[in-house]
């Protein structure tokens, strides 16, 4: 296993004035609702095992999406949901398929299942077209809206897709739908070889609990099962199945929340644009921004100086964008300073 | 992957008023310390990331065995880190080496990452006999103590296996170490194949929060932190994290619930005896019995109609055993009253 090349995550700085705008994560907290049920929850119970189905979890899930329960699988997060995928479900003789620039951890599962890849260039304009992903494939994933840049597809380009593509596993990766993009999710009675991934890391600002899910035909769902049952039990613990009900059934907050990062981001990408940024058009809680004079690694270091972190990818196609993540108003407020003060 | 057979864990019944007797559960709860830190935790802070290194808990973990926070690897639960192990330290052409009656996880996870395997009897008293663990194999893995059975292994014995066995890895498994076995612990320093993998499920009463690591030379942790940063950047979540560190803290809550424990199961040998039982010598929180006169499994039913669990592997060899989880005295007095009143 030694040519294992590892994903490496957005750095966790420990000081905690710096502002944080490099994980994408949600700058405003769980539901009040979440927290008081994790509350609850912490008690002489922890001493038993967690349901190891996520019964429970698994019919909040339901309810949300207006799907059953025998539609959806649950894991630890997000990326063992997608580890998962890649071992059970991808690995084919053909290799499969995903854009040059997406999740950098889609390689590093293909590294870890020997699973075989090809990638497909974005357009010029960073955006990722469909027709490019020819039927001979061992599986096809998709990030809708993507990620780093933020674009989103229509479901009706996802249905054209499916109509064609019929014998191999498309996965929509949904990890940043909540914030404009449209899902794929009523997609999933139609094509059965449809898994839709999401999470609650932003959506629900449930990074810190580890609540990731895949919904999709029962035939796929227990394929999965089949797989978690082969590695571990209890993989959500009694605490994180709780926290994501509540969060799950609070959809007043879920709602509050996303439009003001909404209307964050759209305040911010015209700021920034007054500023000579390019910014991609994003249906995130990020934005991925290119500067007309400045290179993107000295802007990232500048504002690094300033205690402000935002993320930085070497990959040679994106190296002079920035991905940075939307904050509160007062975040995105002292970001601005900063970009309008320093110099590069 | 459809051959997969997925391991099945003991029933978590919804009744509240059951008995329950059948996964090895704490009867305590977990440290009020614990408790605390996890009640702190749950706050706004959820909304970020857990530290994908969980350094903290590593060298708190590090603290607890006397060693370096370069030697413990930790994961989502003991199942995720044997997962890893499997996976990531086991696959190669000989087989790895365990007993035919143990954790009954092991051969899973050798059918979901085609690791060739082959089992070596326990002798006709259920002991393992380390002599067979012949040098020509591509691993050996021993539950210390071992599981369902219950009975342990010296360091000593263990120290003998490694002296001959030195080309590869010994996994020691020692999910119920803290019930009076002798951790294996001390040996890493000395021997370089060799890793200690235990859970804080029973020893701390977390079993709802999934935490359990690893102990070995640093080379052996390195590789397993290449699998896990290619599976899951945060397999921890912010509370398991702090709830554990607080759990390791308090060391006078641990020993004091598990001299309980203890104590409680050497009244429970001496009572099942009188109740004509074979009880298999136990350094754990359970006790494997057989009745001179009634069949294991007709015992288990007519305990099911009293509410109380216990649980009935059906391997050949010990179709006519049952295990016992350590419970409460007032559990343990519920259990008596019922063995003496049933009629099967």
């Amino acid at each position: 296993m030694g040519r294992l090349t590892p994903y490496v995550p957005g750095e966790q700085p420990s000081n905690p004035d710096v502002i944080k705008l490099n994980t994408n994560e949600n700058p405003y907290g769980p539901s009040p609702a979440s927290l008081a049920a994790i509350r609850a929850e912490t008690s002489d119970s922890l001493r038993l095992y967690p349901d190891p189905n996520a019964t429970a979890l698994k019919s909040a899930l339901a309810d949300f999406h207006a799907i059953s329960p025998s539609q959806v699988f649950v894991g630890n997060g997000s990326d063992e949901v997608l580890a998962h995928i890649f071992q059970g479900l991808l690995k084919h003789d053909e290799p499969i398929l995903f854009p040059d620039i997406t999740y950098s951890f889609y390689p590093v599962y293909c590294g870890l299942y020997d699973v075989a890849y090809a990638t497909i260039p974005l357009t010029p304009n960073l955006e990722i077209r469909l027709d490019d992903y020819t039927p001979t494939n061992g599986g096809i994933i998709i990030a809708n809206p993507n990620a780093p840049t933020g674009q989103a597809l229509k479901p009706s380009a996802i249905e054209t897709l499916l109509e064609r593509n019929t014998d191999s596993v498309v996965v929509i990766d949904e990890a940043y739908i909540a914030f404009g993009g449209e899902s794929s999710v009523g997609l999933i009675d139609r094509f059965d070889n449809l898994l839709v991934v999401q999470t609650l890391s932003k959506s629900h600002a449930l990074a810190g609990l580890r609540i990731g899910f895949a919904l999709g035909h029962p035939s796929l769902i227990a394929a999965l099962e089949r797989i978690k049952n082969s590695f571990n039990s209890f993989p959500l613990d009694r605490l994180a199945i709780v926290g994501a009900i509540a969060a799950l059934n609070d959809r007043d907050y879920f709602d509050s929340i996303r439009q003001k990062i909404i209307a964050t981001r759209e305040r911010l990408v015209g700021e920034l644009e007054r500023l000579d940024f390019r910014v991609v058009p994003s249906a995130t809680n990020f934005l991925f921004v290119s500067h007309r004079d400045n290179a993107a690694g000295a802007i990232a270091e500048a504002l690094r100086a300033r205690s402000i972190i935002v993320r930085h990818f070497d990959h040679e196609r994106t190296v002079n964008y920035l991905r940075i993540t939307i904050g509160s108003d007062d975040e995105v407020d002292a970001l601005l300073t900063a970009l309008k003060n320093i110099q590069v």
